[in-house]
């Protein structure tokens, strides 16, 4: 199991492309709209916000996934069709067009947005863009796609694994996009699996739904959820293996695969948070039990005290404990320990919820790095999850309120 | 029932001081000890944080007042006395050292500390202050004593009101402090009320039970729950009324008139939060019930997006929406009104969960005020509540994060 490059199109049989159509009203001549096809069906799953305010694309998907049967996404960025007019028609249409361009079922399509909210998603674009995006596919065209769906990301992100899979080298692919802003709008959270791998559609959805538990669900850049998250992942079995169709070891090999290729998309993404300078990990270890880890690691990168700290340069565990005492979970905060490390090495600023002396200096050194790992020991029991997030920064704050100067 | 001049020492029997007496380590003359005494021995209750890391006094005073009784609260500011060596103890000689100086028992005393988390309180400049600092007690001594407790808070506050019970004058006076920070700590929130009013203790924690939910517990800076928050409340009976005992006619006045005060304090507590330059206030309306139109409008204020937003003066709708969406809450996102205002006027900015159109100049020229007011309608129900908070600004960060250079 090694991580290979590349990204959607790493996995045999998926092709992608990303082309500039004028979603946005700006002048630019970013790419916008963006096409994943599998040369065969899919077994496909997907994962949405919890946001009760959904984009409009939301719908249309859920409905498209419904026999776990998919063959392409079609996402565009600059406008998040959310909250906007005739919201549902238009992600419709734009199925419908790319259906009719790819010469596939409207219905096997997944159809993602981000960008603005509340402004209407005209059809125009699509309407120029389609032929050319379609005509763009290409085996090697990933990185196109990756660029296509990035709003105010400063890099786009893929990532891949190679793996055996009943004597069968199977392949994983991903990209993701997070964390940036247009005005006006809010961050949201896409990410675009494909797979070489035959796996039925349940198996699959068991395994994105419990995957995002330890991954795109442990990043925080600001705690607001959007209203358009989604994660989709197709399969089109082309690798060979016998279907995964139950528990088992297979079902574990590929889990463990897929655990590879998100949690690196989750750091890319908490890394690329807006405003960013630090990717923050905080590891809770000795925990009574999985999601009291979960629970705590994702307090601590959330806590704005904690996060401006981080900015600063300062080991102030005591926001640490802070943030663990007010996280909604079952566990005492009687014996924590707390340690911060870097590439400059490691320091222990807490033990038994106390103070542990320590030089500052060296503190201040260690948190000079831009990846930051917080451990922290609960000392009561075996469980362990991590969570990952960014500092805040004055760059934030202009980002999301100053972009009018 | 009305405001009046003043803080806890406005009703009848409360003298107050505050002194210098050198808690923090930095050179400075800011006061840092705070003493408030009754004539009388008060009926007394308390709320507390519910951060599972607490201040060492909590433990303290949470013993004191099991008796429902107390006479006297001694509060410090500098070091929160929390995660830090032999804090019970320390806690305990406070109120030891302080009682006899005041002639009182040492358990009818309610100890606080706000500052530094992770440091040890020494006794020193509480041995050396104690003395003068009951020698300094007066019956106009509460703006000392509100000036004693700040931390970076950059004004002091204060509250009181007057009202009719039983054919008697009875007043509540408070002051409160918040959302300050030292280096290294965390916002702590402190709010000590006065009365001379006769309640029971059981009532008196009932009220100031249920008032806090529609007070100090709506309202967020950072979100951050700190480990030291602490809301006391005294009456000693001194105005004259007939003890209220029970639910009825005069309980609901001083439940009415202690609202008026906590909520004038919330306000300004809201207002003066770490590198804020807007109040703002969001309420709900049209909810199916209380709680839910309490935790939407929490919601709202603390959306880190939506706060931006405001810092730029920028009628983003859309990150009022997505925060009332991600809100645990059961409700209906399909037919939501929301509306911007302040003293320049007021503009209606969606409808029906989708952009209303509106002039975004006017819409900037309504927010370029420091108190802003957005108004939530669900249209489904009549409930309603509303919540307290500031924008994000870069002194947010620079407060919390750059303190170093």
């Amino acid at each position: 199991m090694q991580y290979i490059d590349g990204g959607v199109c790493a996995p045999k049989g998926f092709q992608a492309a990303g082309v500039h159509c004028g979603i946005r009203s700006k002048n630019t001549d970013k790419k916008d709209l963006a096409l994943i096809v599998s040369d065969e069906l899919c077994t496909a799953a997907a994962v949405y916000t919890q946001n009760k305010v959904k984009g409009a694309p939301i719908a249309v998907t859920r409905e498209h996934l419904k026999d776990g049967k998919a063959k392409a996404v079609i996402c565009n960025s600059g406008n998040a069709n959310t909250c906007a007019p005739n919201g549902v028609e238009i992600a419709k249409k734009t199925c419908d067009l790319a259906a009719e361009h790819i010469g596939i079922k409207a219905e096997n399509i997944i159809v993602c947005s981000t960008g603005v909210i509340g402004e209407e998603l005209i059809m125009e674009p699509f309407e120029k863009g389609m032929k050319p995006l379609v005509k763009a596919l290409s085996y090697e065209g990933g990185t196109l796609a990756a660029e296509a769906i990035m709003t105010t990301d400063t890099v786009s992100k893929e990532c891949a694994v190679e793996f055996e899979l009943g004597g069968k080298t199977c392949r994983i692919g991903a990209t993701a996009k997070g964390s940036g802003m247009i005005n006006p709008n809010m961050a949201t959270m896409l990410s675009f699996i494909t797979t070489d791998a035959a796996i039925s559609s349940s198996m699959l959805q068991q395994a994105l739904s419990q995957d995002i538990k330890d991954s795109y669900n442990q990043i925080s850049v600001d705690g607001d959820t959007s209203t358009n998250d989604t994660v989709a992942i197709m399969a089109n079995g082309l690798c060979g293996n016998p279907e995964i169709k139950e528990d088992g070891e297979a079902f574990k090999q590929f889990c463990k695969a897929l655990a590879m290729v998100t949690k690196v998309l989750a750091k890319k993404l908490a890394a690329d948070g807006e405003g960013a300078t630090k990717l923050i990990e905080c590891q809770v270890t000795g925990a009574p039990d999985k999601e009291t880890a979960r629970s705590l690691s994702k307090s601590v990168i959330s806590s704005d005290l904690l996060k401006s700290a981080m900015f600063g340069e300062d080991a102030n565990w005591g926001r640490v404990l802070c943030a663990i005492g007010y996280a909604p979970a079952d566990f005492s905060a009687d014996d924590i320990t707390v340690e911060m490390s870097s590439k400059k090495g490691s320091i222990k600023v807490c033990e038994h919820s106390a103070l542990y002396p320590h030089s500052e200096e060296k503190a201040a050194e260690i948190l000079s790095e831009t990846e930051i790992k917080i451990d922290v020991n609960l000392n009561q029991g075996q469980e362990q999850a991590a969570a990952w997030g960014c500092d805040l920064t004055y760059d934030y704050v202009k980002i999301n309120g100053d972009y009018r100067s």
